[in-house]
């Protein structure tokens, strides 16, 4: 089947992996051994060279290098690689006439690098965003579904083996800025840079957060946002307040979605398993079939010399509706306050939620007079700038009794 | 921009339209234009043509013909012309060596065409369905949100542009089936043969269905599904009840939406703007880049010459689970009679719903004691042949005040 639809037939001609005993469901005796994946890469008996072994240097770059170096076409599913290298990487594949494919290096069997690149290669675009971890969002679904706390449902997620034993690199966030700042790249021409995506994780996510989103009409999840602005283009992961109505807040568990606004299309969004071995697969079998079909692309859509640098967007100016959630001290006058404060800065206030407490006729063992309550705020659109600074007021004044929690509401 | 992207400038050179003097938004003064399409389309001048007039044969197809013979790539958004005679186009382009791309052919400003081939190329396909016309769906989207009857809403559709003067190829099914054959050949490279689509249109669909629908947990969307089953390829289009969870089911209004299994990916689900100037200008701009980057892959993912016949998996053997809406005659025994029937075929219900009454206490007018009253059954998988003949035995029966309705549920 993939000789047909490759126009030739294609075949595992080397192989290096660091355990050469372990069963992988296919027969590998015929196949020569590598013990260092740099000779593999450079070997004359390969066309393509493949790497699947993940980390942004060490023997991944050292290997694709040498591929590349070598006039080898590369497949690769190594976000961490090409967010670190990629411009340097498409430098010398474009030198040396040959593809670097990365289909699976975002949102896994999700076509989303093939969408971007050749379908939308017609239209500006002026966003992209998306749902492109999916530990985080198996995390978060579970705690809606279940009203259970982060750390049970990361321990669950560890158990099932969706997230690593240090999840950091997953639920701070990091992944999804490699991903995203690939993406940037193609949808905006610009170079790749990773360290300056502004990134939240959702470690401080609780349930508390979750049903105040339920009632308002919202649900959290992680994303990834890159989206051009007056300014320059920005770049952020965090937890959003999105709109139950849309595709992303209906993409449960470990799916992906992926969204693409286009100045013809208007927006595409693309749902699909965004990781695992078979997900994975698909992606790289894609890239492997359009090498030997002989497709042959600029890696990030247009010459890499052509990517021009990235102007940032800067965080503090983005603009958008903001959930709110503070501890308020109850007594009178600290509501008063707090509105005062937001006023100040200008910002306009769309829902004031007081959760329901349960009546004073028989008031629960902690209701003592003050008490601090729970009150919800959703803005309307304001600046990051100006939320920090009427929350910075708000905690001066000492009528909240914790740190306020603060979501952006992202516009879908 | 789309110099940079196909790696070489894109020009309007010749244009051939019926009205010369309408404003298209650019100015086509310095434009070579023709009477005769297919004297463009042989044009020396010419170095790809875009064929967007429409029609299964005529000047569309004539001049698509003459641009393939003289060796030139043609790009089409035509459906009929492809569902017709597309695999002997094919083969001019695969004999003359150039591409016949048609990516908005299909669901709009959706890449699906390019996801089939490209993307799931590594992927055997097992099903490929979607909400493929945008008129139906919009007729659906409205009559379920407002309660307006079929006629009220196909008027609307009229008013807004949405459906033509004459409906009959929308709302009939005949323009998804037309779409259909051409997922079909790329999901399962066979040959194309639109007319063994099995088509029911959305004409028959009320209000009462939309209601037992979402009492049921099921919305109503007029599907085009092509699957493989043991005994060939079944493809068909029908109003279907899918899960409200399902991405087809949340997909409203003019959107598109197709979902593609694949045997290693899973599914994926693209949805977007399915219709209308600017997103089949995506498409086409899509193709027309990929040929400028000099793309060029069989019209159907395998050479034409190894498209295989299409077998046929005949639609009374179609299985699945039923919804059925019967009128029964409220008098003793009717219901026993109809479970009755059900039963002899081996049906298995797996709901059942009689419709509320008013109270005995306040009768409405009408309610006469052997008053006609809806029931809804739903079966569990059982075969179009056995419902189709416990359905002619129940209407024999003369328990039934109405033909029965029936609406295939999908599994998703």
């Amino acid at each position: 089947m993939i000789a047909l639809r490759a126009g030739r037939p294609v075949e595992i001609t080397g192989v290096c992996a660091r355990d050469r005993s372990r069963d992988r469901g296919l027969d590998l005796a015929a196949v020569r051994w590598f013990d260092d994946p740099v000779d593999l890469a450079q070997s004359p008996d390969i066309d393509v060279f493949v790497e699947l072994m993940g980390g942004e240097g060490g023997a991944a770059e050292a290997s694709v290098r040498a591929a590349l170096n070598a006039g080898k076409p590369v497949v690769t599913a190594n976000k961490a690689l090409l967010a670190r290298h990629g411009v340097d990487l498409a430098e010398i594949a474009e030198d040396k006439g040959v593809a670097l494919a990365f289909e699976a290096a975002v949102a896994g069997g999700i076509p989303v690098i093939k969408t971007m690149r050749e379908s939308f290669a017609g239209n500006r675009i002026s966003r992209v965003y998306g749902i492109l971890n999916g530990t985080c969002n198996y995390i978060l679904t579970r705690m809606e579904r279940e009203n259970l706390a982060f750390e049970t449902c990361l321990a669950e997620a560890q158990r099932l083996g969706y997230a690593e034993a240090d999840p950091t690199f997953d639920v701070d966030g990091f992944d999804t800025a490699h991903k995203l700042s690939i993406l940037t790249a193609l949808a905006f021409g610009t170079k790749l840079d990773a360290d300056r995506v502004y990134v939240e994780g959702i470690r401080e996510i609780t349930i508390a957060d979750i049903e105040a989103a339920d009632e308002l009409g919202y649900r959290i999840k992680l994303l990834g946002v890159a989206r051009r602005t007056e300014t320059g283009i920005e770049q952020r992961v965090h937890p959003a307040m999105v709109p139950k109505s849309s595709a992303v807040a209906r993409t449960d568990g470990v799916l992906n979605a992926v969204a693409i606004d286009g100045s013809l299309v208007g927006e595409v969004v693309l749902v699909g398993p965004g990781a695992g071995g078979n997900a994975t697969a698909s992606s790289v079998a894609a890239d492997i079939i359009d090498i030997a079909r002989g497709l042959h692309l600029p890696t990030f859509g247009v010459p890499a010399a052509g990517l021009e640098p990235y102007v940032q967007s800067e965080m503090h100016a983005h603009e958008g509706g903001y959930y709110v959630r503070l501890t308020v001290v109850d007594r009178p006058g600290a509501f008063a306050a707090i509105a005062a404060r937001m006023a100040e800065k200008g910002i306009s206030l769309e829902s004031i939620v007081q959760r329901r407490r349960k009546p004073r006729a028989e008031p629960p063992a902690s209701a003592v007079p003050d008490d601090p309550q729970p009150v919800i705020l959703i803005t309307y659109a304001t600046t990051e700038d100006q939320i920090r600074s009427a929350l910075a007021a708000i905690e001066t004044d000492g009528h909240i009794a914790a740190p306020p929690r603060l979501i952006r509401i992202e516009e879908l």
